[in-house]
């Protein structure tokens, strides 16, 4: 199949160099792309290259690549950012404040570029693997794609023939109407369908279409390590106990992982457990290599998501049977896959990492030391919040033993001592549901943390258990504590 | 009418000090109540007036009364206690450490009880208006109840004469089924009804009906102060430009205000606002007093809450035309008031207060200086992650304007950085909106904080924007500021 086949009908073809000319120097424009992949690139790269002084708000739903978050960020184009970016360009950029970072939840980023008035969008640019006048089928991932082609004024659509038009047949694409007085959005299962293939637009909004065959910048996952394997282990332990307890459980369980090589094999040691003839279902945000031993031994019953995050070696699994994995996986505007209306409807167990989470269960999963971004907060406090059973799972070191992830204070917080039930490391599970403060940290330090800093942790509850009060706390002590 | 009306058909009627007596020592208690009303009061002064040796573990989904809060905290009878409190004995003994004190949002206590494992309850223990076999109608909040009744082994219900019977006219009773794959809440409108107006549940369940007549310790709210009504001018403005700005608010605004005698002042100020003909709604979790004369108006189209939060003289103005207030007054439990996907759907502007904020946009609610309770996190949080547009709105200042509540950092955070839009105090207003945090610290400290202190905040700021980090703070600093 050639690009041809993919231009639908009488369209505005241009090259991407044009495309860049006519977006204002100080324009707001809206990308595709969320988990690294179905994000734009040739007009990315060719702002890049533009010779103007350029100071664009760039807003993706979700993570995009390097032709944005490397090359767009190191040309200097961009002066404003939301919401998810992870790149060490983007970062050092975001650290330094020459870009002006502002993050949100996954799932609300449609609502506030379509209604909150956080920005006055001017361009919306996707990747689609199909396009007509009034249409085009997005490629890898959808994110709040249908949110910004509504409102943006200008749309251009890059054609990528290195995707498979066969992609449509994973897409679900249902824009919530606009609030107040929304209908509920009507999924009463995670693998049902109920909305299009296609994103329809207002066709004079169309003022570009710019073939491509430029691949995706996919996912590499390492191999997973001693630590992993024995999170997976710990985390496996704590969902049989579940699965035993609730009957909630009793003929299905819907997961959720977090993106990251770490949830990549989690989502792998999935199929070492017995989940007892129990359907399996994945509702989450992101589709990782993963889940697909899964898919193919029929364990899994659907997978629902909002972006394809794989590998290379995923992609070409998926595409060499796409058809089949069709009829399994449900790809969803992120407004819907992330909906925390939908994660409390389907009861879903989450599994998110993070950065660090201290003794009285807050998690910062976005600020190293509490002020240097790492990366957005993207969907994991949509889970972490509205998930049935919310579970932080991490290894309790980082930079070879060196520093504990186990600290007494956490010195930024994206998800709230109210928010996380379980917490899983290398060491061990540590339920906190239904604990005071005092007594989680007691059961988190000693079940989570690792031995060469558990005799700190334990010294400083001991010591500040000594004031009267709930949570009782020694700021100086925890800032001065690594 | 007299107690004797109230009981329907073949009732197991005891007293509330054999009811008591009944009650295991380390039994885990649910109990109705929510916004300091509707709570049970004759069982709980007879454990506090129980000689044995109790620690019991007691469960309810919103604020209660003197009677459990301080009788039955004094009594020493509670070991483990959920969800919100906020009266000075229960604080000061959840500060010692003598009551274990777990805190969650206020819409995911019942599935906390009943599907998520944290305690395992023995007897629920309600406040009704009447009762029958198998059947009560609450009286005046609902908060928790339908999943608390499902949840228990046995169930006692104090059937109140001193709680008008007409108050069922206000009750849809809705209790969304169990997860996963739970049906969509069908509401569809914040004033519809979809449930019944009686709670329903197995009549094996029921082992005893108390007759009471003791009120409710109702609200006493302070007369606005100068600071409450600039507080409420201000909110006002931003309203005002909020509908101008925004076309989702063409035809209608859908409000939301939190609990206290500020939000009961800004809700009464709401009246002097121009709405420009459009539709306005509440879709919160406390009806106040504040509400009543617009309702009186016409100019307030339907109020939806899980709790009738009133003085004396509002339950009055309630209670001698209920029929006429039941047409645009629906109660709802606390799991659909507060439901996240239905804040949502509806679009509420919600307005909630705190302890203080932190320049960089999060939110205290709960703990002074971090570690001492004031009062459980309650429906705040349900609102202001949920919300279409969500403000903060609180006085600059506290203990005379000795203190900000503006500070440099919170040491401990309900609410992050990515939840709330809009920050309000009696200086002005500071809409952080699509702002990166070192922007948001500019505009809060600019526009929100008090004159006495925006010269330190500034000298902070400006000192650790010297470091490289997205989000400079100084820890040690910003413990000593005040």
């Amino acid at each position: 199949m050639t690009v041809s086949d993919r231009l639908n009908g009488d369209l505005p073809l241009r090259d991407a160099d044009s495309v860049a000319a006519d977006i204002a120097p100080d324009a707001t424009v809206l990308t595709s792309g969320f988990g690294s992949v179905g994000y734009p690139k040739l007009v990315p790269l060719a702002l890049a290259a533009d010779d103007r002084d350029l100071a664009l708000t760039l807003v993706s739903s979700g993570n995009v690549g390097d032709e944005i978050d490397v090359e767009l960020v190191e040309s200097g184009a961009i002066a404003r950012r939301f919401t998810y970016q992870s790149s060490e360009v983007a970062r050092a950029a975001t650290n330094r404040r020459d870009i002006a970072f502002s993050d949100r939840n996954a799932s609300s980023m449609g609502d506030d570029v379509q209604y909150r008035g956080v920005v006055d969008p001017d361009v919306c640019v996707v990747e689609a693997v199909a396009v007509g006048p009034d249409w085009f089928v997005p490629s890898t991932s959808l994110g709040q794609v249908p949110a910004f082609v509504e409102a943006a004024d200008e749309l251009v659509v890059e054609v990528n023939a290195a995707q498979p038009l066969e992609l449509q047949a994973l897409h679900d694409i249902y824009r919530p109407d606009a609030p107040p007085n929304r209908d509920p959005v009507p999924l009463t299962d995670p693998g049902e369908r109920i909305g299009s293939t296609r994103v329809e637009f207002d066709p004079e909004k169309l003022t570009a279409v710019v073939e491509s065959d430029r691949p995706d910048d996919t996912y590499t996952f390492r191999d997973p390590t001693e630590d992993d394997l024995a999170i997976a282990e710990n985390l496996g332990d704590f969902l049989t106990r579940e699965l035993e307890r609730s009957p909630v459980f009793e003929d299905a369980i819907h997961l959720q992982f977090g993106v990251g090589s770490l949830g990549n094999a989690l989502m792998g040691e999935l199929k070492e457990l017995d989940f007892g003839g129990r359907d399996v279902v994945y509702f989450g945000e992101l589709i990782q290599d993963g889940l697909f031993d899964m898919l193919d031994e029929g364990r899994l019953e659907a997978a629902s998501a909002t972006s394809l995050a794989l590998t290379t070696e995923g992609q070409e699994r998926l595409f060499d049977d796409v058809e089949r994995y069709a009829e399994d996986i449900v790809l969803r505007p992120a407004d819907v896959s992330n909906h925390p209306g939908l994660i409390d409807q389907f009861g879903v167990v989450g599994v998110n990492s993070a950065i660090e989470f201290d003794i009285y269960g807050n998690v910062n999963s976005t600020h190293v030391n509490g002020s240097r971004m790492i990366n957005g907060v993207g969907g994991s406090a949509d889970f972490n919040r509205n998930s049935l059973v919310s579970v932080c799972a991490l290894p309790s070191t980082i930079k070879d033993g060196e520093i504990s992830r186990v600290v007494p204070m956490a010195f930024h917080v994206d998800h709230t001592e109210h928010d996380i039930d379980v917490f899983v490391t290398e060491q061990g599970v540590a339920d906190v549901r239904g604990l005071s403060p005092v007594e989680r940290a007691e059961r988190i330090i000693e079940n989570c943390a690792h031995p060469a800093f558990v005799d700190d942790l334990r010294d400083y509850l001991a010591d500040v258990k000594t004031q009267d009060a709930h949570i009782p706390m020694d700021v100086e002590r925890a800032a001065n504590w690594q």
